[in-house]
């Protein structure tokens, strides 16, 4: 599946022209040409606002649609995870067991969900790079900047009420503000049994051949009635077919296609590595919280589920890094444009060698690598919330442009809705993560490291873990408010244990993010707008900009792909779910849940269930709507195939796919198995 | 699918040590120590006598087994194809329609079949090697050695009247008779549609998962009655599972594991690359005759069909000699084990350089390679014919141990047996083969080459296979009888223009020959038994002899291999059958005999079609019993998938995965597809 994966340094430089399929487009300036001369078709400019209107981002990272005129919304499973689990009791588990919601009024509120539809694109470069100039200094420019965009984002937030984010693209060579309407009353309409959400478990995740029934419905309200979007997707009654062309509406989180040889390698041999250690640790606590018993088992298994999968998706990454071939055509896509820049004294000059200062710098951030994951909140959904408490006033109280960009005018209300969320929060599962990521922290720093002796205080990192969960009132939604409320004052009175955690963190941390914003980020930014202008100069703006996890349009045919041998078929049908069951002797993570067994002779099992299409999508992309060329929902994006995981990198439509359930299987599903017949005449309604 | 390749230099030389389920095991020395230690299991000796008794070698390339006590015997449809086509017309199509016997007298007899039962083996490593002496040349002891091979086998089928073989194991370092009992009236009981056999056609061809009924019945006869075989397998009650201990009896055709760096490399760079280059034209060849109409798509289907089969497997061969990672670990071996010798004085000046030697006879090799295959038979069935009855009278008229091996008159009545097969020929067909291979001969040597000028005559290449095919009259079993009746007078008078176009090939074939045996295999024999020597001091005799189509013993668990990113499950079933056909239109090759679509609703979707183990096994394999502990019959070997390409050169238990029909599966469309509940009865009998 494809949640999204964000490292630290932001998706920067120097492009290889398109080609094929590729592209996660704005919908700004989609890839009409190529859609014209290849596939004989141009969306109109409805066509297009359609179905930006009908797509939705979930905040927490994923994708989804409006398939009725009621609000109802689709997304995947994996999206929609938190809320189920957090629906759920000791006593009514609806991840293991599904929930089919009776009727409306039995459509229970998600905590701390946010929605969001983007209703306006304004190209906005102008005015950024407006206050930037060539004699500051790499800090200087990204104070500017930032300034400039906070500005942008506060006066239209004021303006509308919505939603502002200024959006970098290309590198920094174009900005965007992107403007959302949102939804923060989203409840749980329909989610089906994790263990078909979910078939095959781990190891089928990111393949293909696949059986998943990977959906969740929501309800968007709207002062307490269902929300009346302004465009939702008709669900098709046209067979989707081998070859046909779809699109793909959603909102990768983060390609890296355009980074410099310098970043790939660092992502390689430093970033990649650390992630992949930390995953496995993380896994390793939580596996062993899960033994102790069921409850414990239904408690950790969103999170789990979430490392196994980010776990997967890394290590296919290091996987496609590791592939010398496709780096060695990165390296002299690279090699080719830096001796086009040389052979121009005058760029060359106004340029210098930004491929040298990101590649000091990579060297710079490699040195502190350890330190820097290592001097943070991670380890505790409650340090975190802490956190967020301790900064909240200090932030607020400075003018809104020079704050954290998560403190800013027009971010706080997505903030608020987080902080406030009354999702639960299991003590002891809170205490066994902390305590292993304080031990982590003194095993890799060492008992004298400054960051080691203000968090342990000369402590075990079990006691001080203890202590800090045992100890805090702030799991109590109604305390988070009555700290914020008070103020500075009430924080700094404060001697809750977390809160003291945290306080102790904050100075660290913040050093840290400092040095990376302006030491790194700064420097990189600046040389990647280098990099890119050289690019545009030599080879045109034939790419699109790498994703940042808003509303990118994909495209691409069903398409069946070469594998083992042999031609993995574009299609799946519930035959092949019922086949890869028995071949395991339904066994864990293949045991199909009751009520497939039982209501197996009501199928039509020739149904189709998932399908390949060649889109270009990362993670973030999950839960987008795949569209066809009538605007109508035919599928929904759940996952990539294996070879998909190298398309943070490069794209490549040979083995390359997207995966997504068919709007057939889907409706199959809930009427037959689920007698959801409400639901699915909600669907079958234009 | 598993048919037996064989290139003409024969496999030598130091082994690895043997690891894991390795080992194709003759049955006089079977693997009981690691069975008893790793499976807690050991075969009697009247376990492994039932077993060698109960299987069964088909002649033209393939293995099989007793499945009644009435002579019935189960191979691979692909095994059997040759007769299913022979008994084939334009009006009836039994490879299209399949075949079921209505009753014992509608069985029809196969043209030119002839099958083998391993009734003895006697250990002549002695008696083979009193005839060499250190003093005789590699030719001289070449020589020696056919001779006493020859007298062997003579003796041995005066006294027996059986067919008897001497058999070359561990490079020579071992010499083995095998006597086997013969049945050449062999009947057609049952074959399935070939699309149900070969379902998924070439694309699924090696690989797993894997739907096909790749199964035909024959019966054998003995005067007239069924034969009543001295043992059978019994079809199993008991359901096998993932992790169950199977054996797998049967002959493969060749590997090559013992090679050295330098045959290996030949193999890599020469061999390989010419015999795809080969089966590429002929596949062009045989397409463009298959359009021509239905009835010329039917007559070539089979070899269109081995064609295909071969480009796949030697093409996975290439792809494993082109592995540099397994080729290090070869290189290193051999490495080592010239290090032990050359650490050896007195060793090292007894031996020479054996690995030299045989470096040096590969180039000469490779500098002819061209001429050695453009200089012989091939092209027309009719052409090979011919050859046999020119060289037939020259042959028998020389003392036994000095003829051509296929002459001895240990192997005269098989030679009979495939000459008067009344298998259709058809002139169209022999004719654009032939025409495209003399075709080929000229555009390789040139027109100014001894070879091409005695073929062609100055004619044109389509202007010789015309007038030889179309004058020719031993297409008549009855005229190739009456040759060999009248002798080398008979021979040398004919003036029939295939004969004649075979007389002029003669010499030239025979001298290329000549050079192959004594310079090429000589040379390449006595040094690789140096080595084979070298290589029992240092590492013990620790893996089973290279394969050679004589009856083995492999064996392994059944178990699912990781692949593209998941666990392929160990077995597939109905529903996996009728998921691929619909995941991919129901379009060609995976379109469904009307037989599956008319009576699916009473199949048990759940039963298993196929399933793999790690058993070691390679072309020739094909047909061979899937047995368990008991001796019992769970399924038939039909195929590997495509990393088991890479066996011929190197075993691995990663992901090689041998493929069986399940019994379960077989017995599950005899009687519910198939209503051949008859046969279906028969082998429920004990």
């Amino acid at each position: 599946m494809l949640k999204p994966f964000r490292t630290l340094v932001l998706c920067l430089v120097a492009a290889l022209p398109a080609f094929a399929d590729e592209g996660m487009w704005t919908f700004d300036n989609p890839p009409l040409k190529r859609l014209k001369e290849v596939y004989g078709f141009e969306p109109t400019k409805e066509w297009l606002d359609k179905v930006r209107l009908a797509s939705v981002r979930f905040n927490d990272g994923g994708s989804g649609s409006f398939v009725s005129a009621d609000g109802l919304m689709l997304t995947n499973h994996h999206v929609g995870l938190q809320c189920v689990q957090n629906l759920s009791t000791a006593e009514i588990d609806y991840v293991e067991n599904g929930y089919v919601a009776p009727s409306r009024d039995k459509e229970p509120a998600c905590p701390g969900y946010e929605v969001n539809v983007l209703v306006g694109i304004e190209d906005v470069t102008a005015k950024v790079k407006a206050a930037v100039t060539a004699a500051q200094s790499d800090k200087q420019a990204a104070d500017a900047r930032k300034a400039a965009t906070a500005q942008i984002e506060k006066a239209c937030t004021e303006k509308t009420g919505n939603r502002c984010d200024v959006i970098k693209l290309y590198q920094g060579s174009e900005y965007a503000l992107y403007t959302y309407k949102k939804y923060t009353d989203v409840r749980l309409v329909f989610a089906p049994e994790q263990s078909i959400a979910f078939f095959g478990g781990d190891p089928d995740n990111f393949t293909f051949p696949r059986h998943d029934l990977d959906v969740c419905f929501f309800r968007a309200y709207e002062n307490g009635q269902p929300a009346k979007p302004a465009a939702f997707l008709p669900w098709t009654k046209t067979p989707l077919k081998d070859g046909d062309l779809t699109f793909v509406s959603g909102h990768p989180g983060g390609t890296s296609r355009l980074y410099t040889m310098a970043e790939l390698e660092a992502e390689r041999d430093v970033s990649l590595p650390w992630a992949l250690k930390l995953l496995k640790r993380n896994l390793s606590v939580l596996r062993a919280y899960s033994k102790q018993g069921p409850e414990q088992e239904r408690r950790a298994k969103a999170q789990i589920f979430g490392l196994e999968n980010s776990f997967k998706a890394l290590d296919g990454r290091l996987t496609a890094l590791l592939d010398q071939k496709a780096m060695g055509v990165k390296a002299a896509a690279e090699k080719d444009l830096r001796g086009k820049v040389a052979a121009d004294p005058a760029l060359a000059k106004s340029l210098g060698d930004p491929w040298a200062a990101i590649a000091a710098v990579e060297k710079k951030l490699a040195a502190r690598a350890t330190e820097q994951r290592m001097t943070g909140f991670a380890g505790s959904r409650l340090l975190q919330l802490a956190a967020t408490l301790v900064r909240y006033p200090v932030e607020k109280a400075k003018p809104n442009d020079v704050r954290f960009e998560e403190y800013r005018d027009s971010n706080l209300a997505s903030l608020e809705n987080n902080l406030y969320s009354k999702a639960p929060i299991y003590d002891d599962l809170q205490e066994a993560t902390l305590a292993d990521r304080l031990t982590l922290v003194q095993e890799e720093l060492g008992r004298e490291h400054p960051y080691v002796k203000a968090v342990l205080q000369g402590k075990a990192p079990a006691e001080v873990a203890r202590q800090a969960v045992n100890g805090t009132k702030i799991k109590d939604v109604e305390v988070r408010k009555q700290l914020i409320a008070g103020g500075k004052a009430a924080v700094d009175a404060s001697t809750d244990p977390m809160i003291a955690l945290a306080k102790r963190i904050d100075p660290l941390s913040r050093e840290m993010r400092k040095w990376l914003e302006d030491d790194v980020e700064a420097v990189v930014t600046r040389n990647g707008e280098k990099i890119a202008e050289a690019r545009w100069k030599f080879l045109g703006k034939t790419v699109a900009p790498d994703a940042n996890f808003t509303l990118r349009l994909s495209y691409g045919p069903v398409k069946g792909f070469p594998a083992e041998g042999t031609i993995v078929a574009p299609f799946t049908t519930f035959h092949g779910l019922y086949d890869r069951s028995a071949s395991w002797g339904n066994k864990e993570p293949w045991k199909l849940p009751k009520r497939y067994v039982e209501r197996k002779s009501a199928l039509d099992l020739e149904t189709p269930l998932n399908f390949v299409t060649t889109a270009d999508i990362i993670g973030g992309n999950s839960g987008s709507p795949t569209i066809n060329k009538a605007g109508e929902f035919v599928g929904i994006i759940f996952d990539g195939n294996i070879q998909s995981l190298a398309l943070d990198y490069f794209y490549t439509e040979e083995q390359s796919r997207a995966v997504s359930v068919d709007a057939r299987g889907i409706l199959e599903a809930l009427r037959k198995v689920y007698q959801a017949n409400t639901l699915a005449d909600e669907l079958a309604r234009r």
